[in-house]
């Protein structure tokens, strides 16, 4: 049976819009990895009584709480006030912590004030989980045969958390736990793939199928008890796919790029027009590409597309700067220009203005060149400037797949 | 008295953490605008019983009612139905809009089958609200003394039908309506703001004064009455805090970069080595950019350095690849080479490898040059590699603001 768990979210900056919550995503992502499925979210305010309502408001079926927000040192976060209060009991100086916070803000040099004292207290009928990343204690309460989980709101100071005390507390290693394995696809519509997965998924009914688009993708994810069945559609389905299919969970497509560069001994430099940096900042958001990324170059006029990748002016001219003509020319200018093994180039029309019957908004070109083979591809995304980016991005790192796995 | 408001959000992708809500963010803040204060938010999923409970559970106290998410044409999107059912209605074949339907398929060339027909059936208990983004129709119910407005939960559509059909239905022109101002600020701490902003603000103290801090700067929000006084104290902040406020409402720092350039006929160039693209990136997201943006240079090597901004060999040996000397170069060197009349160029450690103890992770040079003039900065970041990209490019851009607004 699988366990189920619900989420509060506490905090005006949230329920607002001015922050967006991405700390419920998260944590519903890492529960499901231990079968563990989320059933309810709520949002509240920092206010006791709604907070006391959303806690009474947790169903009969769920086994595990989670709360974030509120544990700050100022007047606004009533989260442990609140939930001790709600739960009958009452706040207690833990010495030794008030002494490791003094300790701490003496070795930052910063002042210790009334404010920090309010962390070291801690409810009576709570046990503290350590912060590694800030200083207010997590709590765990077990009340109603419920587990309770009280977290800061800082992302970094509830992951931390969640990693070193939750997750090895509550995913218990149960042979036949539910589980979820997700297969990562690019380049293929959802309406497309299930149109080919189905069939072949045909002899595993007994496991759960969903799709997931998203503007990087369809991510296609396999339910089931834990085992050995479970593994077998998954290779079989990553085997399947292998011209679509880049990586297991949620792998970036960069770092699976720069994984296989390394394992390689290359090095890549992009040329960018319509992303406008988006793929190097990718790429660079993982740590150590500077191991496989040289450089990228925004060009987004034409006298930067000659000067920088020695595109000719003639085919500027004749096919005009989103053309094939100008991202072969673009890709394989800065192979001979840089030291890199590996170059991408995107030429295309972001929009919302520059479009035209011919090359409408949206129409995008994308080459891959490595020394002895140039590829290249035409695409029409149409979904509005931001997205048009993301998907020309994504497009242009998997063309870079492809020709490295020499699947084009 | 300010009008209060509920979100409830359906669909299994946000419950299960696989696609992070944005939606009901951006509802809070265009309701905020509007005096209206968003008091709870629920997530659930797409069953029946599920949807029943997240409607019983809207507070007396609510007036508005938002519910996005699963109005699609498949067999996953539960919400009309259960919502017609909770408030005792049924669907009917609206036929005008089933043949509107009809012909945009056809125009379209996509295959219009039974799901789609789906899509025509509205409650007789709501009024359908039209999507010029989509298929799907949004719903308005008038039940329990409230509005309930149902809509699609493709942002793209969702916002289309709160612009275009409910907010200019709910936003009443009330003269003595709560309202906010946003001020947005860079280059300056929570807490330091507080310290000169609060004495400044002790003669508006009916005025309701918030600090909202975030990767791109503190927001600095002004709650009251519409009118003259709110007016004033927003007049007074912007002048008072000219150094680090730089735009009202949730304008981008690169958008407003942008206007600065256009009405002051300059382009500009950019040279990144650890933001990796992202400040190319982040001007490339504004449409139009490419009349004031010519093109950027990521260099993560030092080859790139010379290569493309003519840095000297000796700089780098001398001063590192992370120094002011570096950084001056870099900027100088795209100011020459470019047509840019502006140029910044950012040069840092983003970790987590590479830092030292003379300069550790996070420690970031920055640099802005116009024709006569180039100046530097220098920060130490240190939130992890991302959150460091984000600051370094924030903090350029800002140079780059204060050089041309000669604050620098």
């Amino acid at each position: 049976m699988r366990r189920l768990a619900e989420i509060i979210i506490i905090g005006d900056e949230i329920l607002g819009g001015y922050t967006i919550d991405t700390n419920s995503a998260w944590i519903s992502r890492q529960l499901s990895k231990c079968g563990i499925e989320t059933v309810r979210k709520q949002v509240v305010s920092d206010l006791f009584p709604e907070i006391h309502l959303a806690l009474s408001r947790v169903g009969n079926d769920t086994e595990l709480v989670f709360i974030t927000g509120g544990l700050g040192p100022t007047r606004d976060d009533r989260t442990k006030n609140a939930i001790a209060e709600f739960f009958g009991g009452k706040l207690i100086l833990n010495e030794s912590y008030l002494e490791e916070l003094r300790q701490r803000f003496a070795r930052m040099n910063r002042p210790f004030n009334e404010n920090n004292i309010s962390q070291a207290y801690v409810p009576d009928n709570a046990e503290a989980i350590p912060n590694r990343n800030g200083t207010a204690l997590g709590l765990h309460f077990q009340v109603d045969r419920k587990e309770w989980f009280v977290m800061p709101g800082v992302p970094m100071e509830m992951k931390g958390m969640m990693e070193e005390s939750i997750l090895p507390m509550i995913c218990r290693e149960d042979a036949n736990a539910w589980t979820e394995i997700s297969l990562r696809t690019t380049g293929i519509f959802e309406s497309a793939l299930a149109e080919i997965v189905e069939p072949k998924f045909e002899n595993y009914s007994d496991l759960k199928l969903a799709y997931y688009p998203g503007p990087q993708g369809v991510d296609l994810r396999i339910g089931g008890p834990r085992g050995e069945r479970l593994e077998a559609a998954a290779a079989m389905l990553r085997e399947f796919l292998q011209e679509w299919y880049y990586a297991d969970g949620t792998k970036d497509l960069s770092a699976l790029l720069g994984e296989m560069l390394v394992k390689r001994g290359m090095k890549m430099a992009v040329a960018e027009s319509c992303t406008g940096g988006l793929i190097a900042h990718r790429i660079t958001a993982n740590p150590g590409s500077s191991e496989w990324f040289l450089e990228g170059v925004v060009c987004y006029s034409n006298e930067a597309k000659i000067h920088y990748l020695g595109v000719k002016q003639e085919t500027l001219e004749e096919y005009g700067a989103v053309s094939e003509a100008t991202v072969v020319e673009m890709a394989e200018g800065l192979l001979q220009r840089s030291k890199a093994d590996l170059t991408v180039a995107v030429s295309g029309i972001a929009g919302p203005g520059g479009g035209s019957l011919e090359k409408p908004v949206g129409a995008t070109f994308i080459a891959a060149a490595m020394k002895d083979k140039t590829v290249a591809q035409q695409f029409c995304f149409f979904r509005g400037r931001e997205k048009n980016k993301e998907f020309a991005a994504q497009a242009a790192l998997n063309l870079a797949r492809k020709i490295v796995q020499e699947l084009v």
